[in-house]
């Protein structure tokens, strides 16, 4: 069966489907509903945050083809929070509803090796590279890349998981099995000066519009802080929306997409990975933009025009990680606050954000 | 039975009731979940469109013992989006779960003739009324008042529902039994110059904050547009919001309120009633200031500390009433749209409204 593409914009109170349930889900949701649709939340997990505030859900494994079935015909688009949701199941979905943006753009970005052989396929910098298939790879890999390199699985890693740090080729085959010997790529580790990222979307017309890339600071691989405006130049600027534009161009996306950049110390931009989805690093577009990147994702994915990404305010979102949710009382008259509603306050898991408005300076 | 009362702050997770499931009681339930609490709405009315974003809802009278029980015991603390919820179903209500506002200020608000007593006898300006219980009574308000006289029921009007114009003592018993006879209240029609309302919050602990007082228009005694800043002068803002604490203080309110102010052509300032809730004409919040009206109800009745109203903007706010909606595709591309996610458009049911945003000139 071929997939489906949606050919005119969402009508009035059409119903948007999510696969993925947590609160990059739960913050889609509420944006769809400020514009008058309906929400299908699908998740693997039982007590996913997104299903509190959607008209529908379903919890189900993302390969039960009955539930996916289901779900389609309840919707009249559908979309992703999440990215590692099965290639197949993706496909699947697509024959039965549009689904943006599109199964081979899941597919490129859930594998950092496809995803690094299509950037570097564009002609767009990233860190240097190899694919690593087993122990022996991986000590060729240092000495072909230079010490040290990171290892990454080639898939289902966020927040620093399925990574180790390789810095002699005696050590990198230790490495490769703490990633429990599965496929991965070897990257050479760079000296970075910080990270920024571009939050961007592409319309079904082909339009594009980006936000002001913010600086992105890291703590045990968890974002900490994104800030905006970020230390880059116009020019750099300029460089890092027009990398962005390119991918999604070549991967004809539809929706939110996200580029993580490390800007190296000669000011040289390097593709870290993309995010086919609304990312934490936008999170300040809610308070500081008159679209946020949720409603702009809705928008993009409902066929409708893009909205408006001019950044009114200066900003700074922090992450409220873990237990350090058990002070949010202590931050309560402060505007900004998103909490996501989870029970359990595990650690390193991403509990509620903050944002922080000051005038623009720039 | 005594009433409840919340004695610390709502914790982390907690869940907010909500009587009432129109768009009101939508857009408080998604501002509950960005703090991260859940949401219960109750409501009569089968396809309410609160419920589509409520992590649960009741559909079922509001005298209804049995599910009100049910739903008390579900909630942390219940409120109002609505205030036409019956006196004893307030009353009840509040004897099994904390409720704010107060089944008191309900009772002041819903009844047209107990709410000018109440706030004559705070020594504050409204139009000229008297309390008409028969045609009898009409015919001498026109005398006592002076023609022509506005004839109100005293319970359940909105939207101009339930009023009827008297020009002349003889018209007055014809306009009374339009409104089927029922105890009404006639006031002196006042020719104002324009209307404004005060949106203002008290928080538990007796803190007060208002926003900048909106002028409102009307077209078919329908709210059609709210336009910040109002010509009020700064002595006359000062005013409107003091007459609002006044109201505030002597009901012991909880929770955000309005007051409907006329404007006389003198620059007097008369109240036309109070609401015991979020306001329409309140809803530029949502993109001018940094806590939105509804957020703030719902810090003032979780107990939070009350968020920062200062506007940031110019605003002006449109309703989208009945068929409009039809048109919203070529509102799509402006940010600052709510469509409110009901199926039938019916004449003059509020579907959505837009707020545009300019920069602040003052």
């Amino acid at each position: 069966m071929s997939e489906r593409t949606l050919t005119a914009p969402l009508a009035r109170g059409a119903t948007i489907g999510i696969l993925g349930g947590g609160q990059l889900g739960r913050m889609m949701a509420e944006a769809a509903h400020a514009l008058g649709f309906k929400t299908h939340v699908y998740s693997d997990v039982a007590d996913a945050c997104a299903f509190d505030v959607a008209d529908a859900h379903t919890h189900a494994p993302f390969r039960d083809e009955a539930a996916l079935k289901v779900f389609a015909a309840s919707c009249d688009v559908a979309t992703f929070e999440f990215e590692n949701v099965p290639d197949d199941t993706a496909a699947f979905l697509a024959t039965h509803v549009p689904v943006a943006p599109s199964p081979r753009a899941l597919a490129v970005a859930q594998d950092r090796l496809t995803e690094k052989n299509f950037i570097a396929g564009l002609g767009i910098a990233t860190a240097p590279y190899v694919g690593v298939s087993n122990a022996a790879d991986a000590e060729e890999a240092v000495t072909a890349l230079g010490a040290p390199i990171v290892l990454k699985t080639r898939r289902m890693g966020y927040d620093g998981k399925g990574q180790a740090v390789a810095k002699t080729p005696f050590d990198a085959p230790a490495a490769f099995e703490t990633l429990h010997s599965v496929p991965a790529i070897a990257e050479k580790f760079i000296e970075f000066e910080y990270e920024a990222s571009v939050i961007a979307a592409r319309g079904r017309d082909g339009s594009f519009a980006a936000y002001d890339p913010p600086k992105n600071e890291h703590e045990n691989h968890i974002l900490r802080r994104s800030t905006v405006p970020s230390p880059l130049s116009a020019a750099q600027v300029k460089d890092a929306v027009g990398i962005t534009r390119r991918i999604a161009e070549a991967l004809d996306y539809v929706g939110v997409l996200a580029v993580e950049l490390f800007v190296a110390k000669d000011g040289a931009l390097l593709v870290n990975e993309i995010a086919p989805r609304v990312h934490n690093s936008g999170h300040w577009t809610i308070e500081a933009c008159a679209t946020s990147q949720f409603e702009q994702h809705v928008r993009a994915v409902a066929g409708w025009p893009l909205g408006d990404t001019a950044r009114r305010t200066d900003a700074v979102m922090e992450n409220i990680i873990g237990s350090e949710v058990d002070a949010w009382l202590a931050k309560a008259d402060e505007p900004g606050l998103h909490l996501y509603g989870k029970r359990e306050a595990r650690p390193g898991r991403k509990m509620g954000h903050i944002t922080r408005l000051t005038p623009r300076r720039s």
